[in-house]
């Protein structure tokens, strides 16, 4: 159950070169490579003579070459070279998927060709800002892509996924919860006044103590989530005060790219002031991020090996995030298909 | 095809402990732990909230909380603890499963709620007895339980899957075989007079003469096989001979626990005189005896691969044990159908 | 889709011993051994009692006994041991195959019974020649066995697939390819005229100058293809030049026995003058050329990874001798469905 006709991520910059990469991006076979200007080429990874991987062969110039039997192909999926004859057969085409990068990401489009205006590319802008530093990261998991949009609409989990790590005692019982919906996203807002902060927060910054902390969390259709997370020394106007007040303030994007029905691309970046960590710091947080996203992963892929979808779920009042979400792209989904 | 109303081995109780251990029986995923009396419980491994499984929690005090949003549920399964908020939802609760632990196993009672008392676990009272020494072992095996039960009801396998181990060549052909059969069991008898004993046995016993050997295997349903093997100096009254005579005199159990229609949870435990043997000569025969368990395995693992439906088995004299076995196991599964 | 009646290598001549080895064959699980007289057996790899494999078991003179409870047959098929009784159930039989021992393979018959004579295994006469060297190959790939055929109809991927071995440039571009259809073959020749030798062919040969190189592919159903690959100094004849003249000149077999409907056993023999390499000249090119066979294995694991049915092949020239075989094959299976 995936919206078709949107913008997808199907990888981060860094991982596009001029070596084929191969990605399935919601059950299409795509690969990914960068012609000799450096754009960003997404073509259907099966060669149009006999459905070979192009991913097995190699970029020649700003076109790819088929490594079985040397059927070359154009960034627009028009064969231009076949070895063994002059005549290049009209019919010799493969999908081309348009291509928007951005912010380090390479979006992809999957849907109806020819509709990709109708919906633009997710814009996280802060990773462009020079007074900021981002970091990326890549992974996979086998679940269904909804799975990981609800455990990021629902905090409440820090405490226990992540108690070894980013967890801290109050993330659970003391925050106050606020759930705006609109036509097209869903907002969180979490506040916690006057409480300790995280042990991981004290060792960057070195203050330790009380703060007040926010986690404010936006859904867009159909796999983003971006997350407002920071705190500031308690009564200096939490989500509101002055920069030099923040002790902790991160802007971080968490994509959730369909792969197939049960397995998931997540892409992430995080961003933050360039002048807020050392190197050394960056790098200790970025370690025991990696570690947080993992524990998502492996708990996710445990909750759908034992999903029974003949049950109801529980919800409580911290999950009304997570239920507008799920009851939004529904409607989306449907909507669509209605069409 | 498997027994539903029955008592069934989970796990041994050396296998449980307050660290939670996920294990399948009969398609119906369980989390096992021991509350602070010691006492084994056993849950559905899945959280009433978002089915996360709550294997991947910890146990505290009496209680397990699940390790995504710290849901935390009783012995009995009711939730008596959501962490962000103070009412717990009336319907948040999960599937008990009765237990008797007993003589080194944990049964549990994965039929029809509240019939539990409509059967008893397997009674195998030799552990408990001071007089007797117990090793037990736990493994699991790609095959429908019932093919470890016929592996176990004709030991005239032993002189060839085990040949290097605890086989030796008398046991097929020697043999006079007994079978007899009631209402709820059926039981193999066989009697070797005045055969060579075995190689790992005269290594056990330094007795070197002929023996008369015993195998008297008890099936019960729906999957326990209750062995007594022993062997006793030639002409001194076999199976009734007096302790004095006898040389090998122990009281196995094999425990077929289906896991999935495919697979299976292997339980044994093995009783001997605590006098009959040095601890190092304990040690051997039971590295000895995994290796012959393993062998088992591999054999029905391979049998598993090969069946073919479309085509009858062939049987001999000695199967008459399996085949009055698996009527029986076929006969009991019809009724409780047909109820 | 296979040809049922018809002769398939299931394996290597120094593959088979006294040691049974199990071997599935167009769907059917086989085991194959030799008996005293160092006769090719070829059994049903699964025990008329309890359908165990036999593969499990263990040679004993001319018969095969079965691992678990000992049944043991002969090399037709028939029970003759039961360990536990005299007399031997007379349905206790296992289907035999006909075996066809030459040129270094061994050849079953899986089709109809008894009628193995409406066809003969492939005849390959030159490994039997004292003045030919021969090596030969056993691999296996997870695709259908039909798309091996079509790799090797189609020698343009050679400048592809292979260009960090056995390509050269000239292949894909220079030849002049001519196919003939028989009733019951399909015969590639490509004729390469004045071209620079392979560097692979230099190395061995010393001769850098340019040469006239031939190609000539004959597809004999159900699955074989047979190569003729060499050159020869240019103006010197080509395929007909004095033996002299001829610089590289093979002759090869490549098998392509269907396992299941989705993997295939790859067998393979190449032949060529005794006198035309060293001893270390003949490993270096043999190691060359399973990396060449290995590269091809996976090339088409690819291929069939992303086949789709519903999307027609773009065909070219160079293709007429592939479409000739997938049309006679397909019309061969239609003949003999319709029987």
């Amino acid at each position: 159950m995936v919206l078709r006709n949107r913008w997808y991520v199907a990888a981060l910059s860094t991982e596009i070169s001029d070596r084929p990469l191969a990605r399935t991006i919601a059950c299409q076979p795509i690969v990914l490579y960068r012609d000799t200007k450096g754009a960003a080429i997404a073509l259907e990874d099966r060669c149009a003579h006999r459905q070979a991987p192009l991913s097995l062969g190699e970029v020649v110039g700003d076109h790819i070459q088929c490594g079985y039997h040397g059927f070359t192909f154009d960034g627009d999926g028009r064969c231009v070279r076949v070895p063994s004859q002059k005549q290049v057969p009209p019919n010799a085409c493969i999908r081309a998927y348009p291509v928007i990068e951005k912010q380090g990401f390479v979006h992809v489009w999957t849907g109806d060709p020819g509709r990709e205006d109708s919906d633009r590319p997710y814009d996280f802008p802060f990773p462009d800002r020079p007074e900021l530093h981002a970091r990326y990261a890549s992974l996979r998991g086998a679940f269904d892509y909804r799975l990981l949009i609800d455990n990021l609409m629902d905090l409440t989990h820090l405490g226990f996924t992540h108690k070894n790590t980013i967890g801290s005692g109050g993330v659970a019982e003391q925050g106050k919860t606020r759930t705006e919906r609109s036509d097209n996203g869903v907002r969180v807002i979490r506040q916690m006044e006057n409480i300790e902060p995280a042990p991981a927060h004290v060792e960057v910054t070195g203050y330790s103590g009380n703060v007040d902390r926010w986690q404010i969390i936006d859904f867009s259709p159909p796999c983003h989530v971006e997350l407002q997370v920071g705190n500031a020394k308690t009564g200096t106007g939490g989500v509101d005060a002055a920069p030099e007040d923040r002790l902790i303030d991160r802007r971080t994007m968490h994509i959730a790219t369909p792969e197939t029905g049960t397995t998931t691309h997540y892409f992430w970046v995080s961003t933050y002031p360039a002048d807020s960590m050392t190197p050394e710091q960056e790098d200790v947080i970025y370690e025991r991020t990696m570690e947080v996203l993992d524990e998502d992963v492996r708990m996710i892929e445990g909750q759908q090996s034992r999903l029974d979808p003949s049950r109801p779920f529980v919800d409580v009042n911290e999950d009304a995030g997570q239920i507008h979400t799920c009851n939004l792209l529904a409607r989306l989904i449907a909507e669509e298909q209605s069409l």
